[in-house]
């Protein structure tokens, strides 16, 4: 096979004959096809069934013998936290068990910086002028939308294979004193896949910022959920962060919302000490506490850490054949073709595809014309701006596989025409 | 028996030591007992077992389909919509189901006010200056603590037998447009027990705010909460509303803390079609949904409006003896000797004690010191301060009988004595 940069213009047009054929026909079948939303497949969802239907009984008290449900216990159920401590290799005194949705942790913890600030003392970041956040791209659209809604000004950073550019993250962090957060999701990165490296978490540890009221928010939303053999190593940032005495500086997010429900599981914020108190404090003035039955629920499913690794092997195995057939029919139908590139992930919940420059949107357009949904070209991005319109987040988890293996088949085509077009094969 | 305010000194001074004997009596005994917070007892939350332990397989689909285990659904589901649309005389376009803490969304809808604004081009609450919010008193610590938190000026507003005083709450709203909302819990107040009138409530439905982002903040936190045989009646306030067109000047609220489980319960936000959209718009950036499940669980464990109001019938005949503990013996040993004043509530989780001015943290001292834990004199008003130090929350719920009748026995002794302190009537 030809790759499409070494063709003539009669081998281009000869090209383009054919792939559009082949794009109408596909057209015609008028499928309704998604691969837009990182979310659980219904056969993955059913693995947590034994999450309901526990005995009641069960469910009242803790072990130190609090009434869950009641009110009270803001931070979480002992057990629950130390279930989450273990998972991301912290303490009970590091873990604030939060209601249901990481991206509302993170969301309040934005809220509460504009408003309140960081620390005791502290001033608001809303009082200090045009504040900032850095943004490594690709990344993940619901970050950048919490951004956007308060108007943080986004700093594109970019990505590589071994996380985020930690050149342009230094300069920046440490000179200017208005960056006051950068979005972080360290392992299996949503959307590239890429687990950052030792020296990149090490590098994110050393950050001296301009600013004292400068968070790391890193969404280490795929801690377990890594689908191959081996797991991706991914340094945990609170070691890195005691050589530097560097703790107060990162907030950290998971959530069970791609291990057990992701309409009805645990969301978690894990940081120092001294964070927690100080976020407690003001999470105390807003609730009096999550829902702790649900934090029991989950102790009991799993019963330890282990436990969710073992459950985690269980969706890898239901993960892994959609990811194959993605990763295997990009290898196939575009890599020979030198028109686009990915990272193979080892885990998490997406492919970033990337095309050619300016085939993106087209692509994603060709696509949905075909009865083919994908996340929108440039969703990836801060403002929904790709600035090369080339990266296409590719969501493979939700579809059965019949409907993968055919939309992954149309995407390559739609790749492959939109290729074609700005090759100029077009007439 | 003869009231302290006809009393001779002698006679004052005969009563003082009798009642410093009892007192000292009582605190020999050591006791450890609380009537601080408005605490189901756990008797309380047996009745919701049924909650508990409900066949899995019916706590997946919605009934129009939707799979409540997977992301979605951010205003919540259909068939749970309808029975708090239900309960508040309400649609379901008017609900959005949110999370388990009904304060937690009020909280929200205070920060997104003042980050963000309260209608589509509105001005941010937060870029208008000092900003004020009015403040029905004795009110709810915790609605106070959110203005608190964010630098709000509270302006006390007086409570009567009907509500707040509607002159000066009209005089404020309709003359300051610094002015931006108001706290009311309109039936069973906590603390007051007091029923807003139907002339109150369209005082309110009625008024012409300076300020276009003004928002009534309407806790309706015991809608369902009677335990006399006769409930109150409340206006529904966006009955009222209607005559008006004033549907957008209100945010009702409502949970299940007090209906099933304080810990594990549904919290919801109730308003105008428009400011639905506008919230869900501003909403759906912090979150993708909230816990669908636990909405199913409470659907199907009531199974309409009509089986929430029996359940209450369970709650009353648990809370109502308390509560007549406690007033049988307010009016037996401070009613007729002139030192106190209360309202007797039909429903709800309080009674407000108004004793003496200047005799209120005194009371709760001497009850803290025999081993009783109340509320802290101050708490039902901005800032923590009672202006005249004269009003005491009792929370009688939590306690069981025995332990209650001690409390509020004790208690009165500590009102009694504090009253004689404050008449002179030592040494």
């Amino acid at each position: 096979m030809k790759s499409y940069l070494d063709m003539t213009k009669e081998e281009l047009a000869a090209e383009y004959a054919a792939v559009s054929r082949e794009y109408k026909d596909l057209k015609s079948i008028k499928r309704s096809l998604d691969m837009s939303r990182g979310k659980p497949n219904p056969v993955q969802l059913d693995l947590s069934m034994g999450l309901l239907g526990q005995d009641p009984s069960a469910l009242i008290v803790t072990r130190k013998g609090t009434d869950v449900r009641n009110y009270g216990e803001l931070a979480g159920v002992d057990e629950c936290k130390q279930l989450f401590a273990d998972i991301l290799g912290l303490e009970q005194k590091n873990i604030i068990m939060g209601g249901q949705s990481s991206l509302n942790l993170m969301y309040d913890a934005v809220v509460r910086a504009i408003l309140l600030g960081v620390y005791k003392g502290s001033r608001p970041w809303g009082q200090q002028g045009q504040i900032k956040f850095l943004c490594p791209v690709p990344g993940y659209d619901r970050h950048f939308a919490i951004c956007q809604e308060f108007g943080i000004e986004m700093i594109n950073i970019p990505m590589s294979a071994t996380g985020p550019d930690m050149d342009q993250v230094k300069r920046y962090v440490e000179s200017d004193p208005l960056v006051k957060g950068v979005w972080c999701v360290p392992k299996y990165s949503n959307p590239t896949g890429v687990t950052y490296s030792d020296d990149t978490v090490r590098a994110f540890a050393a950050l001296k910022p301009a600013a004292d009221d400068f968070r790391i928010f890193w969404d280490n939303a795929y801690v377990v959920h890594g689908f191959e053999e081996e797991d991706d190593r991914l340094l945990n940032i609170f070691d890195a962060c005691k050589e530097y005495g560097s703790e107060d500086m990162v907030y950290e997010f998971a959530s069970t919302s791609k291990i057990t429900f992701s309409g009805a599981g645990l969301a978690v914020l894990a940081a120092s000490e001294g964070n927690v108190k100080f976020l407690l404090r003001q999470m105390g003035v807003a609730t009096i506490g999550y829902d702790k039955i649900n934090q029991l629920r989950h102790v009991h499913f799993f019963k330890s850490a282990q436990g969710v690794r073992e459950h985690m092997k269980k969706q890898a195995a239901l993960v892994k054949p959609k990811f194959d057939c993605v990763l295997y029919t990009l290898a196939e139908q575009i890599a020979p073709r030198g028109i686009g590139k990915w990272i193979t992930p080892h885990g998490g919940y997406f492919v970033a595809f990337e095309g050619l420059p300016g085939t993106a949107s087209r692509c994603v357009a060709l696509c949905k014309e075909a009865g083919l949904v994908l996340t929108p070209a440039g969703a990836p991005f801060p403002y929904g701006k790709d600035p090369d319109d080339s990266v296409i987040r590719i969501a493979p988890t939700y579809p059965d596989i019949p409907s993968l293996a055919a939309a992954i088949q149309l995407f390559c085509v739609a790749a492959r025409l939109a290729a074609l077009e700005t090759l100029g094969a077009k007439g």
